[in-house]
């Protein structure tokens, strides 16, 4: 138990979780895998929360080189105790991790999520012997060039060059322009000393694409850069201050032929290319990132939602009836229409996580058996959810933000930093149009199989049951019964996908090449890959809230989160649902009315569905979402301590206001 | 022109202006009242962006305090310069002091935003003598005191105390508790050494509401504050890191009776209330603010365009065809999408910003003719229009950051900042949830007032045509049409009032009070004020393009913005249009097919659409939008100035990673 929680608890909040109808320590068990997982997560979590050494001032009072600092110390106290203390095991670290940074970003992560990885599995035995010992030991520290100023998610585009040098047996590396730095690799700016640069390999007159080389960038003796090493800090971003994103130009820079990873291209001493036996290796680590982000989407959007129903449960405002003292915000049919759906997106999300990370286990394993057929559906998958989660996540946490009022503004609410740092995953390990697209061209050619008979499994089987007629609503449906709602999702994925893939058809036949066509159907196909997204998530709730091994109050209370999500999607899509006539107007009239009643039964349970998540104050770092819910008191604590607050006059006034306000004085 | 301008220009933009079907100026002539206006505008701009002492650092590269600090140190030069410089009216100093802050924030603007105003408006003459031209000549400095630390948008929630001692002649200002404290008004914290402190008048025994006092908050000697004032900084929020919003508490402050603004109300020396004689003249003031709100959202949401735009003709990125040079970014049918349907939005919104100043101006003369007719219509249109252009603004600078790329989440594109400022609009003054229910309280009432035959007139004379019954497709439309788009969003929004009236009604039958029923009843509320909003939008964007003075290219360039701008709302509204089959699924697939020929027509318009807007480098702030499109360069030359770039080798280098790795290598 944190020790906020041990203060008195705001009898507002107090009372929310006298009369939740569930006990939230079941959910919060379910989340994170049983009781036992749930006692080690909060004991690493106090582990690194009581940490005399990891105690410091609010991030906000901070200023950026401050925050890199602090970054650099908390790495490193992070892995000298996960040694002494023996903290392993990838679910234990994370949890240890997060309690460690609570908020901030680990300016060295790049080291142990790409570095360390990539020389495994890319690298040979020899190569491991020789690097991967001194960077799991941090003797050095690495990071991953890949990106560059002028060039992002296109791989192709990449300029960078690394030329062999058969005499010398040498590669050279270099950066041909301007638009070729590596730009934005974290860690790149000040820490790392070493680099996986990703370059357009050359080698006897011929480019052989995009290969991987180690490359020392700063002495390891005083960290000054090397010879030809052009390196520095891309400057600030809107987050991610602790991060030294970074910048590196190489001006013909030699490093020896065993540089290069050669565990599944080579060049031979001569210069012979010698290529891969299989390019389909890497996709594996690719899905484990974006189910990484997945499970970041989900996290960051359960935070938001802690702090903002907290909060309207604490904040009292405005006179709904004369005379009775002001209501809590939460009782705002408005509020809650803002916030329990993005309520409901977080578990849903939270499962989505839950399976992405099951089926990264299973296919590993069937990959490692040689069994790839699995791999392209589930990497479009993992596409589209990186993108679907991260899309509403971002904006969500925005939502909560606003829905916090003047407060939610403040860098007390914590929200402006959790939304600064998240967004970037719309954006990073593959921009969200670009994967939306990746996963509607998997959709459009599963549309195509089906077409021919070709039996489609897993999450797109239902693409083979596709009907693109209008259909007229069935009479008297259920529109509160989950399978029903599975069904209106499952057909509105189904027809959209038939009609970007009829409309690209028609875009071919009418003359355009596959590409012009493509790009003129984009906006169609964007939509089809979400409406396939929005199917898997209400689908995979669906099956979740039935699986789970939970009392019949939680089950009661996960069903009514489920048809709200569902409810909630229908109507924010409704021109989908309607288009076709799969559901009349006065359905959609229901599916208002329904979403009113679930409103309505989410609210007295949204505190203790929010405290399942089992977030300790110290991580959620926010005022206004505090566990005994002392907003005011607090807040003014920390507005206190606001570095503008360290004089009762500001210097300012000495320097600037007090000769101004003298000289118009005396021309009064 | 601005210095960036005389560079060579990145040749994809040059070719980008040379394509355009008319010329921008035309359009910039019209956005700014001709080209005298524009004249004079670039002539303000440029003594402020060339005058030495406004010259400084990137605002990301400076710590708050620092940004405080140039903030006051610009304020004052700014207020000198008007001076000197005898600019005077309020579109002159308002063009010159974007182009001094220039994208910053003014820590004094309550000053004269509201200090000066509020004194004008309800002071009595011998109060105008003593105070107004004290402040007005900023001898003093004042702010407005009105929200709590608990309480925001309800004024009559507020608990600070004024309570009239007729013995000594005095008001004793009082914060009963923490959650009174005062909390947020800008220059509070620091600069301010007055207030105008809204709080609840008690004199006899008997509580008379809010009301305004002057109350001296710091010594005009040394500037520290007065017994019983207990003042500071609320600390660091999302944006305004230049202005020191601020927080009060007073313990049993004395201050005159003289010092209670009485033009309108007053208490007499024996502690006699007299009550005013008009309470509606303040919704003058409330107006005018709210036209600059949409004004402001206008104009960042143009900022943000402008920069997107630019970018993405410039930035080129993966392979449309195989073999061919990288496309640029903007040729993508999904970047189009993104942006396209926002530069319409900001047309929109800046003839939006147009109407409502003449309104403004001319209500103001009718009610200084004691005409207050038209009141109840704009007071709840100008309330509508700043949630609806606030909340689009805000998602919409998001949307360009975001269609940025990896760029766009630097603080070198100018975006993240420009939004953490901007999307401060949805909240203050009024938080937009509480904006919409306004407005839909008023339409409400209007329908009402409809069906007993009562004429309504200006903005909602359409609701006395409401139908709410389901009405067919009228056959072949042309949706291209305006006047037809206009009409769709006419019954739109007619329907949903009617709607949302007529639930109200049945709760109210079925024995809710009128607040339970109101409140069950907001979400579909807020969702027919928006609809209300809209097609507030769509009609005044058709009347600004029919009523234009320009030649026939422009205004067919305006046409097919306007068009965009009805047909992408009719997409992302589709359900509303479908629900009593006003439009068919077919139409929505012509509607659809429109969307996809607009974008393509106004693709080679899109860089003069953005360069009308006339903003010089200097006030976008942004290495991406420059107007000569050399952004690489610039974006490195930019990065290097970064504070983490002063060393080659960081301080934290030495303190703790040397350390680290030395230990970490000696054990290997």
């Amino acid at each position: 138990m944190s020790s906020a929680k041990r203060t008195k608890t705001n009898p507002d909040l107090q009372k929310e979780r006298d009369g939740a109808s569930f006990n939230p320590f079941s959910l919060t068990c379910l989340l994170h895998g049983g009781e036992d997982n749930v006692e080690r997560k909060r004991e690493l979590e106090r582990l690194a929360l009581d940490d005399p050494e990891l105690q410091h001032e609010h991030l906000s009072f901070l200023s950026r080189e401050e925050r890199y600092t602090l970054g650099i110390k908390k790495t490193i106290r992070f892995i000298n105790n996960c040694w002494e203390l023996d903290i392993n095991g990838i679910k234990d670290v994370n949890i240890y991790k997060t309690a460690v940074f609570r908020g901030m970003l680990e300016p060295l992560s790049v080291h142990y999520g790409m570095f360390l990885p990539t020389l495994l599995s890319q690298g040979t035995e020899a190569q491991q012997d020789k690097w991967f010992s001194q960077a799991l030991n941090y003797a050095i520290i690495g990071t991953y060039a890949q990106t560059e100023m002028g060039h992002g998610t296109f791989l192709r585009g990449l300029e960078t060059t690394a030329t062999y040098d058969p005499k010398t047996e040498e590669f050279v590396l270099h950066s041909p322009t301007l638009s070729s730095a590596k730009w934005w690799p974290g860690g790149l700016g000040k820490s790392s000393n070493h680099a996986l640069v990703l370059a357009q390999l050359y080698t006897q007159g011929q480019c052989y694409g995009m290969h991987p080389f180690i490359v020392q960038l700063r002495s390891t003796e005083d960290h000054t850069p090397l010879p030809g090493i052009t390196i520095g800090d891309i400057g600030p971003k809107f987050g991610f201050d602790e991060v030294d994103n970074g910048f590196l130009m190489m001006d013909h820079v030699r490093i020896p032929r065993e540089n290069m990873l050669m565990k599944h291209s080579q060049v031979l001493p001569d210069g012979t290319y010698v290529k891969p036996a299989n390019s389909k290796l890497a996709y594996g680590t690719m899905m484990l990132v974006r189910s990484y982000i997945v499970s970041d989407a989900a996290q960051s959007l359960c935070r938001a939602c802690t702090i903002a129903v907290r909060y309207s449960c604490v904040r009292r405002q405005s006179e709904m009836k004369p005379g009775e003292p002001e209501p809590q915000v939460l009782d705002y049919q408005t509020q809650q229409y803002k916030l329990f759906p993005l309520l409901s997106a977080a578990y849903a999300f939270y499962f989505a996580s839950h399976y992405m990370m099951d089926t990264y286990f299973q296919l590993s394993g069937n990959i490692s058996q040689g069994d790839l057929s699995q791999l392209p559906e589930i990497h479009a998958l993992s596409a589209g959810l990186k993108a679907f989660t991260t899309q509403v996540m971002s904006s969500g946490i925005d939502t909560c933000r606003m829905a916090c009022g003047g407060h939610g503004y403040s860098h007390a609410s914590g929200l402006p930093l959790l939304f600064a740092n998240a967004t970037a995953g719309c954006t990073y390990e593959g921009e969200n149009t670009v994967m939306f697209l990746q996963t509607a061209r998997y959709l459009v050619k599963c549309y195509g199989a089906s077409k021919t008979n070709e039996k489609l499994s897993g999450t797109v089987a239902y693409l083979s049951r596709v009907q693109t007629a209008a259909v007229a609503g069935k009479g008297a449906r259920n529109l509160l019964n989950l399978e029903e709602l599975v069904g209106a999702y499952q057909h509105r994925a189904a027809r959209l996908v038939g009609m970007a893939a009829n409309q690209l058809q028609a875009q071919a036949k009418a003359g355009k090449s596959p590409e012009d066509a493509w790009n003129s159907c984009s906006v169609q196909l964007v939509k089809c890959a979400q409406a396939h997204c929005h199917f898997f998530m209400v689908r995979n709730f669906v099956d979740a809230v039935r699986t789970a091994d939970v009392d019949s109050a939680t089950r009661a209370v996960l069903n009514t989160l489920c048809q709200l999500y569902a409810i909630h999607g229908i109507i924010e899509h409704s021109g989908d649902f309607l288009e076709d006539s799969y559901l009349s107007g006065q359905e959609l009239q229901q599916v208002n009315s329904h979403l009113v009643s679930l409103l309505a039964k989410v609210r007295p349970d949204a505190v203790a569905l929010v405290d399942a998540f089992d977030f300790p104050d110290e991580i959620l770092q926010s005022v206004l979402g505090r566990y005994d819910g002392n907003v005011y008191e607090n807040l003014y604590d920390w507005a206190k301590k606001s570095p503008l607050n360290k004089s009762q006059v500001h210097e300012s006034y000495h320097k600037y206001l007090k000769p101004f306000l003298q000289q118009n004085k005396a021309k009064l």
